[in-house]
Parts: C-alpha cells; structure tokens; sequence
C-alpha cells in the first residue's frame, strides 16, 4: 500500500466520510442543517425540534413533537451510582472533563447494546449531559445534592435553573463567576470598563502581539454564519438584565480587530457574553456548547455506522531504518 | 478550500502524520520499534524496557532501569476516590470501558497540567492501568477490594498475581473462565475437544461461510510479524501447563485455514491460547492488550503533540441544499 503524500498538514481538505447533516464553510451553502438554514432554525424551532430533526432525519409533527419532548424529560434521571460517581469528581476538575467521566459512566450503567438501541442512546445521552453537569457542580461547588428530574418543559430551562438553582426571568439570572477563567474571550472582554478602555487596550494588545480569541475560523473565511444570531441574542440579554456594558465591550473589540486586522467575530466570541448574562459560571461555557453539539454528534455517529468504515489515515514512518540491539551493560 | 475526491474510503492510504516510533506494514521493513526488530526485542528486552525506549527515545542503561521500575513501581497505587468509582461499575460492564472510566477519573484526580508534565503523565497512566482492570474485576467478581501496591518486580507479574489472586509458577496460573466469551477467536478454539475435531469443525464453518476470527490482518498483507513470536509462547506455557490441548488445537485451525483459505494467523489468534494458559479470563484479553499498547500510544500522544497540529479532515456532504420551513400544524 504505498503512502500517498498530500497537500495541507492534519489531512485538512481530505474526505473522511459522507454527511447529510450539515454543510460547514461550503462556498455559497451557509451554513444549515439538513438543509435547513441556521437563520431560520434560530428564529423559528426549539432546541428539541432542531435534534430530532438531526437525529430523526424530519421535523416533528406536533404529536412527534409532545413525545419527544416528554421522552428527553424523562431521560433526565441519573442513576444512584453515577451520581456517587460525580460527587468523588473534584471541585478543581475541568468541566468538560467532567463530562467525559459522567457519559463513560453513564455508558457502564446502561449499556447501548448493539446498534438497534442508537437512538434510544444518542437521546438518553443527549438528555442526560446537562443533569451531569449541573449535579457536579452544584455538589462540587456548593455542596449540595440537586434533583435533575425537573419539570421544566425544555432542556435549557432545566440546564439553567439546575446550574443557578434559580428559576426566575433570564433577567435575574446573572450568577457569579466561578472556577479558573478558562474561556478566553470572556478573559479578555471582562478586562475593560468602557468602550473606550476596550478600543485602546485591544489596539495595544495588538500592538504587543497577543492574541485575541474569538475572531477567525479554521474552517469560514469570510464571516461566522452563527455570529449574527449569538450577536443578536447577546444584546437582547443585555437589555434585559439592565447592564448592557459586557455587550458594548465586546462590540468595540469586534470594531476594533475588523478595523485593525480584517478579522471577523466567530461564533464564542459574542457567546461570551450571551452566557454570562444567563448566569452560566464561564468554566460551564464550553460543556454548554458541548451539549448543543451532543445531538450533531450522535446523529453523525450514526451516519458513520450505517457506513461501516474504520476510519484508519497512516502515519509517515521517520525513524531509523534499523536500530542495533545493545546489551544492558554496554549501554 | 476545495475537497479532494481520493481513493480508499475511511482514508486509507493517507498520511495524518509522522512517526518514528514504529512501522507496520511497510514493504521491506518488517515490524520494528524505534527501529528494534520485534523478534530481537522480544528475546532479549522487558516489557518495562521496551516501554522506556518508546517513551524517551533510547534503550535504558541499568541505572535508568533500575530507576524507572522503581517508578512504575510507585505508581501502581490507585487513589481512594478512584478505588470508589470501580467499586460502582456494574459486573457485566465491558472491561475495556472499565479502563475508559478508570483512566477518565485518573485525569479527573491527577491532571496533567501542561504538556512538560507528559512523560510523568503517560508512566502513572501506563502503571495504573493493570491495578485498574485487576481492582474492578476482583472487586465485582469476586467481591475483594485487593491492594494494587504489590511488590512484584514486572508490570507482568503484577497485573498477573493481582488478576488471579495467585503468586504461583505460571503453569499453576490457569483460572476459570469468567464473563460472555467476547474474544472471539477463543471462543471458536474451545470448542473442539481434538485436533481431528477442528479440521472437520473449521472447514464445515468455511462451508457455511461463517467468519473464523484471528486471520488475516488490516495492514499486513502475507503475515502478521507478531505471530511467530506469540505462537512460541502459546506453545511452551501449554507444555507448562501440562495440557496442550488448547495449542494443538490452534495449530490445527491454523493449518485448515492456510490451506483451504491461503489466511495466515494473526498475533490475535495464538494470545487466545497463551492467555488462557496464563490464567486470564477471557474478557480481560482485550484490556491486556491494551495495557502493553499505552506505552506506545502515549509515546505516539507525544509525537503529535510535538507537531501541534489538528488532525481535521472533511466529509463530503450528501444532504439536500436547500430544505424548505415547515410550520408544525401544517407538518
């Protein structure tokens, strides 16, 4: 089998497989999901709408709807030993590592079996990640043992009353900030006090050279397809909660780096502060994109199955051709 | 960026990257090590040796050896919360998801840090790993909680005496069987109770087209260069054990297949035998495999992470381009 040597390093621009899921910075597509444009899905469908739609191939009817919707609610149980299992997970523990441990967990408990039960499992999982998440860090952080068997009618106010252990408007939801900053967009917009303070500190972080996140994209090159809806969200966030200066900042940063740099705002960097005024502690920001994708995820699995096709790329071999063996002794 | 359409689905033929630990498969070269023949390695160098070169890049010298055994030696310890988490994994789990969880918590109570900390990290998860499966299996098996911290001199013996409760000679070893037969090429060999059995039994399931599993291989093409080896192995601890049966049997298999299929043996088919004669129940085949691999997976971790780059390639999208919004009631 000789080894072909390609353009691009990380096999970028190689097709691994096929997907009907979603088009991702295809020139002249936008970006959808099963065809559908993310403008359009934002506006009009809920979260559950949107995963049985990537999971189930259509959109539900209001009846698929009302079952789905109940079948997800009831997933949100976690049995006794997994949440034994998140309460020894420290406090210290990487959110998204978290995640990691609870859905391994998760899978020992209840075993997918074979391929038949893939839907069964891609909702259950689904379903079960924000209880996961939130149940640790209610623990870890303040000691408490929260019931994730809610009655909340969507999966987000379930996520978010469990995390804040609010249930108000989104208005008074803002809650503290805990844990190490790890979501850099927030670390660099929470720094300025004013529009102004943020223009200047941007022009001189550009100026020393340090990088700014949440501008550019591997994959878009001309503008994040995403940004003008988490943008959009983020100042309405902002209205309501009574402080839109989080918003302003991170507006004038956004300027700032068009301006200076030709760069534009990908999707994190307005999530920043969409979340923040939703009370999500920042360590929660990327377990929370997590979940989103977790319906992308498993729909894709099952594209990937229905293929049946280790994907198995080589390695170019740079070692030496042959090494002589030296006794212990000698060496 | 445009895809490129190449040959070989799931990326076969394409290079993800370099390395210069091992090559498998490459015309010429046979199966070496950092350039080290395996037939060499496997005569003259211990498990813990062959470890330390793939992990720091040279054969170590006594004091360096002496060194890192006592290392790997202070790490068979596992923390309590860890113990607590096997403690609730379920009895039918699969080990090999045993191993998922256990390594999962370990990076949950002993982050890494930073990549400068990656060889301490790879020689506690390479250590650990035997005191994870053996703590799990007796703990739900047997209903023991076994210390992991044993002076054993060899990751071998360690992970060995721990499994099967039992210090004897080798040819003492040989326990019950325990869990759903799932290596499948054991299962295949233990049905037939003689040599005559498994000529007629194999060439009646090639008759019927059923799939006899431990033959032929993905890369190599002519043999599998680990065979040999194995199968000499396979071959002295029957002779120790004092019932070949099981041996023989194999070779038996081997012989039907080589003639009526032109299939060679691959390592898979004659570790059936050996480690069944070493005592290790069937469904911890896979995880030992996996045990002696995490020196070269971490080692392989190491490389990529030196070159720092995301191995991202593409699908091809097959979806529709355009799906048209439905409102629900009209759905």
């Amino acid at each position: 089998m000789a080894e072909k040597k390609l353009e691009g390093a990380g096999l970028r621009g190689q097709v691994a497989g096929h997907t009907a899921l979603s088009t991702v910075g295809k020139a002249g597509k936008g970006l959808t999901y099963r065809g559908y444009a993310i403008e359009e899905l934002a506006e009009k469908a809920t979260f559950e709408e949107v995963a049985y739609m990537l999971l189930y191939g259509h959109l539900p009817n209001q009846s698929e709807y009302d079952e789905y919707s109940a079948k997800l609610k009831s997933y949100r149980r976690l049995p006794d030993e997994l949440k034994e299992v998140l309460q020894r997970v420290p406090k210290s523990t990487h959110p998204m590592d978290v995640l990691r441990t609870g859905s391994s967990m998760l899978g020992n408990l209840e075993p997918e079996g074979d391929f038949s039960n893939q839907n069964e499992t891609a909702d259950r999982i689904l379903a079960a990640m924000p209880s996961i998440i939130t149940y640790w860090y209610r623990f870890s952080h303040q000691g408490e043992t929260i019931e994730t068997e809610t009655d909340h009618p969507t999966m987000g106010g379930q996520f978010l009353s469990l995390l804040t252990g609010e249930t108000g408007a989104i208005g008074t939801l803002r809650g503290p900030l805990h844990g190490g900053a790890n979501e850099a967009a927030m670390e660099t917009i929470e720094k300025f006090s004013s529009r102004e303070e943020a223009n200047q500190g941007i022009k001189k972080m550009l100026a020393n050279k340090e990088k700014i996140m949440g501008f550019g994209h591997a994959v878009y090159s001309n503008e994040d397809p995403r940004n003008k809806i988490v943008k959009a969200w983020a100042k309405k966030l902002g209205e309501l909660s009574g402080d839109s200066l989080l918003y302003e900042v991170s507006e004038e940063v956004e300027t700032v780096m068009t301006e200076e740099k030709d760069l534009f705002a990908n999707t994190d960097f307005y999530m920043a502060s969409a979340y923040h005024y939703l009370g999500i502690p920042t360590p929660i920001f990327t377990p929370l994109f997590v979940i989103g994708r977790t319906s992308g995820w498993t729909a894709n699995v099952m594209e990937q199955r229905a293929d049946n096709r280790i994907i198995r790329p080589s390695e170019e071999y740079t070692g030496p051709d042959k090494s002589e063996w030296v006794d212990m002794a000698d060496r």
